[in-house]
């Protein structure tokens, strides 16, 4: 049984995880694809580290912390990106970055 | 947006990758973890291809059938070893494994 | 100790996750970013796929035949992609994926 | 094109996660798998990290330094698990954990 905190972290890292993806697919079939290629970018980034960290928490690995640090980072700069752009699916992005950063944070402590 | 089928899957397949994780951590701290072996073995390969699927599926993979399709084999093959074990771990794994593989063979189609 | 057929095929993979994942960075750097989706998005497919099939054949995963096959589909469709790009990169890439897609072939059998 | 000493730390990554991986797979097939359960658990990690640090160099990330200190923090609790045990599957395992972790350190400065 995980802890309340860490399956609660482990959602929004699924959650962020799934909103990156999403946000990626769209990004590419935008018409204006160069304006998007940073963000293109660090959702890539971003989902990837959120699958390795939720991952990394169910297998109750000894590097949690570490992992999670690394996370808010990712989410951190990721969500920054997503905010500069008015799609929809780059807002929905960019709050599921803010609040896994946040959750990551504080489980982190 | 994806359809409903698509997220109940990647749903299934990260609840698998959780539960299949779960139950790693708990057969590598039993007393007999030699009789655990292919089980410890079975989660990992079963939580990666999960992980794996679910990522393919909220990018939009075009591979998304074939990914799943292996999703299938190996969840089925994780729960049937689970199935062996009475260990609540190993019930909970094995009865999430077989709930993803039944829901990804339906996505296939 | 691997068998001499099995290490060609993990140094293939990880040879054309490399590929890919240069000529990802580069395709997001072209000024034409738009004539490149199909090849980012292949590219990340296909360099996650090979580090996918890379990690488990090194840990022996019975499922390998399955997952070359899969890998065998992914290169294929990524290297025809990269064919029709001049970029170095994507020349590059293409042949990376043929050698790895013919490699993954012969392992399988 | 990538610079030397990026290319280095890829190949060190990827050696060391296919002497984990191995090492992995033979500690699950010991008589006292008990004995190895530590070092079947930091194997997996330590595989795991080296394949994500392997593919966010080679598609120039710029989170290369966080995620390769994260590298080092593994390979070095892996590589002296593994120095623990004689197994010549733990010494070697332990050797490229050793190399790994020493250049990802050089390559953060």
């Amino acid at each position: 049984m995980l802890q309340e905190n860490d399956q609660k972290c482990i959602d929004e890292c699924l959650k962020c995880m799934q909103a990156c993806n999403l946000c990626y697919d769209a990004c590419l079939k935008e018409d204006n694809v160069k304006m998007m290629a940073s963000c293109i970018r660090l959702n890539r980034e971003c989902a990837d580290i959120c699958s390795f960290a939720a991952e990394a928490m169910s297998r109750n690995s000894e590097f949690v912390k570490h992992i999670c640090g690394m996370c808010v980072e990712i989410c951190q700069t990721c969500g920054a990106e997503c905010d500069k752009h008015k799609a929809t699916h780059c807002q929905e992005c960019a709050e599921a970055c803010h609040e896994c950063a946040e959750t990551c944070q504080k489980m982190i402590g």
